[in-house]
């Protein structure tokens, strides 16, 4: 009996090296083309599907739902294993008082994976979402598809019953395989009127496939604005591309485009009074603007989809994230440095934009405030000299606007370094010379401007929304370069903490 | 006789492929070093004596005597074949009224190679080299020889009175051989007291070979003070290293150690009539402070002094000059985009610290306009809030030096770019916290404050010194973004072309 399974043990063991044999000779013939089951039928929304024929890329996107490992990253931490949610707002006090007046004031966090799109903006503040419909425009991939079948009723129906119109099934389903590939051939495409219209006005009518491998992230990962009716109701969503050009969408003419039309304000700054638009996310535009990878050639998925081997099997990585979360994987494709020599790096220009963001935030917030006391003494008939006053405003406005522009950009500057600083600087510019014609307009009509300004910023973290959100001074992130007391000593901000 | 004719000839052919095959074993053997024909003597400063033992590094450094191509730098075009004097008072107006109150406001040009140092400061105006022998510390490898000889009497001792000190036949003589060698050894050694004080108060005490490859040009491309006695008599040469650290000298730490003795106050500035100091050309302290190439272990003669192949052997070209004006050549190195995308980056960069340089530059020269309007109204009788207005200056101060670092650095931004946005930007802050300070301040006291401060820079940039140098307005450099006409409209300027 020991005999026969011997026998059989081996003459299993000589069958099973024939046939890994003839198998590596089938597989080397053919190159590492895997044999596909199938294809995804045209207008197949269930990822599952082109899973079940692309079952590596599918497992690598679902796992943008698994937290990443904490402390890689220094200033985006939103989805670390830490568990912690990161408001924005407390990060960056000084934008609780530059968004008071919508949702964006209320409740604003650092994103978490792609597959919690949908998710998290069923879990946020419903402020936030207030616009409608329009909101899931960039979220499920079903948008297009509910705006052809609802028209524009779609952008202004309640969001909750614009989620109903999504199949059940999918209703929490996030950016999936039919958003970016062609069901055939598996090109890139893109998959929405926002980015086709964008495209048309940049006059980008043939991308080649390296473009594509932005263009693709960059119909989301762009600002836009959620145009509006005499009722504030949502009429579209549009790019701000207009006047641009490929590789040079510029803060400025973003800044040109908001302000062109009435239609473009979204909402109104609660300390200002002001009317104004707002610019969100801006990563395809800054960093095609003359950046130093970009004009080395490298695409959004170069760095955020590096290629990953899988078995015998080369993928381009749908875990999408941060490289400073993948110690530096995605780098180490064209960089020889150490990973933590490239670490260094990146958390230095991360830092210098981090000072000046915070030192123009700061100042951008203390000229609000100025506003609110001309408004305050205009009520009380105080009258300002228009001209000055209107220089003021304009000047504020160049530089709130660029604030926002580098807080809502997601790589804290990484993505253009030296666009990163001169955002930065012209916003401190404007805010400075928006302060010093205001404090003289102010103490011209008999205004005693207090030589620095209390932002009463507790007023603007606390109680927050349906939720009662505070103020969480453990998330602050202050000035790295240590200079920021200078311009505005601690006490003046008015944080209040509440326990 | 044609038969003998072809015997020789084929004997000598014969011979010679023998000899060169022999050579070429004897190369192969001793691997590319070539023989030296005797060692250079200690204490020899003449480079032609070095020069006969190292050809073709002595040839490549006299070709610093040589112009380079014009138009291959935007920003620096100091000694292009145009034969054109680029006079940076006139590129950067704001200077002129800036450095306003000693030599560098009369004339100061964009430097010529390195075979001209001697010969600059010869035909320079006179307020430049006023201070005496000390303006001699890092023009003339005799420096520390005549230090030693004559005692500190050297650094007070007449420009040109020290210049006669120097052996006649090398009193032109600029960075030579001994100033970076080891006769014996060929290895590199710095050759002042100015570095070595300033190489002890970092700490750095055993620098390796490739840190020495950066901190040979830092003996020189650094900033320094000329530290005063109460005459006003130059006492040593000092570089405000002190509580800094290798890697990590900042503006920041520059303007503390600058503002920590009076003896640092070099100047009085004519308009605001403060005594200050000055910053020079930090391409040291810039580059070293986490700069993406210094990060990367790229010394200063890694791109300005690349290797070069001369016949069979390869040599450091000692030709020292900006890649950009050497078609990229110490870029590809490296780098394997063409020559024309690089340089394009290194101009997005360039433009960017422009934009911003420009902006902060001249929103301190309205800021040092305001004090001059201030000191006017005191002199009349007008009193200010005192503490508002020291506030202020310390503000300007700030304004100033970063302004002055920025403008003398000689990369225009590209030795570390996200930096200069910082730099810039913290200017930016600085200067726009001045004039809101300043206006209030004013206006309470019951000055009229213009809205647009006219700068009046024809005063200052015309009929400069004893050449009567004038504005010279085809050399102006704008702000290639555009943007700075909303800051201050161009007839503020006050720029008036004499003919």
């Amino acid at each position: 009996m020991r005999r026969g399974v011997l026998v059989s043990v081996t003459v299993l063991g000589v069958a099973a090296i024939l046939t890994a044999g003839a198998l590596l000779v089938y597989r080397g013939a053919l190159a590492p083309q895997p044999v596909r089951p199938g294809t995804v039928p045209p207008g197949t929304y269930d990822p599952v599907v082109w899973g079940k024929i692309y079952p590596l890329e599918y497992d690598s996107w679902r796992q943008t739902a698994d937290p990443r490992s904490a402390n890689k990253s220094k200033y985006k931490k939103g989805w670390d294993t830490d568990g912690v949610v990161y408001d924005k707002l407390s990060e960056f006090p000084y934008l609780a008082l530059l968004s008071r007046g919508w949702g964006m004031g209320i409740e604003y966090n650092e994103p978490r994976g792609h597959y919690y799109m949908v998710t998290d903006q069923l879990e946020i503040d419903p402020s936030r979402v207030k616009p409608g419909g329009v909101c899931l425009t960039c979220k499920s991939p079903y948008a297009q598809k509910l705006l052809d079948e609802n028209g524009p009723a779609f952008l202004k129906m309640p969001y909750l019953e614009a989620v109903d119109k999504i199949p059940a099934a999918h209703r929490t389903l996030g950016v999936a395989c039919i958003d970016c590939h062609d069901n055939q051939t598996m090109d890139l495409k893109v998959s929405r009127w926002t980015i086709r219209n964008a495209l048309a006005a940049l006059g980008k009518t043939s991308p080649t496939r390296q473009e594509m491998r932005s263009i693709v992230c960059g119909q989301c990962h762009c600002t836009y604005i959620i145009t509006r009716d005499e009722e504030m109701k949502p009429t579209d969503v549009v790019f701000p591309w207009r006047g641009s050009r490929w590789g040079d969408i510029s803060v400025e003419n973003i800044i040109r485009e908001i302000q062109a039309s009435s239609s473009n304000l979204e909402w109104t700054q609660e300390v200002t009074g002001f009317k104004l638009g707002f610019i969100r996310h801006p990563e395809f535009e800054f960093y095609t603007r003359d950046s130093v990878h970009w004009q080395a050639g490298v695409a959004c998925a170069d760095c955020h989809m590096p290629y990953r081997r899988v078995g015998t099997s080369k993928i381009s990585d749908h875990n999408v994230m941060s490289p400073l979360k993948d110690d530096m994987r995605a780098c180490l494709q064209c960089h020889t440095e150490k990973p933590d020599d490239l670490r260094r790096q990146v958390l230095a220009i991360q830092d210098r934009t981090v000072a000046l963001m915070n030192r123009a935030g700061y100042a951008a917030a203390t000229v609000a405030k100025l506003f609110e006391l001309a408004h305050r003494e205009q009520a009380k008939g105080k009258v300002f000299d228009q001209k000055l006053y209107d220089q003021a405003k304009e000047c504020y406005l160049q530089a709130f606007y660029r604030v926002v522009f580098l807080a809502a950009e997601n790589s804290v500057g990484f993505h253009n370094p030296s666009e990163a600083g001169r955002i930065a600087g012209d916003a401190l510019a404007f805010a400075g010379r928006a302060e010093g014609l205001l404090r003289q307009t102010l103490t011209a009509a008999g205004v005693q401007v207090p030589e620095v300004v209390n932002l009463e910023l507790g007023k603007y973290l606390n109680d927050r929304g349906t939720k009662k959100l505070n103020f969480r001074p453990e998330q602050e992130i202050k000035d790295p370069t240590g200079l920021q007391d200078v311009f505005l000593p601690p006490a003046a901000k008015g944080l209040a903490v509440k326990k």
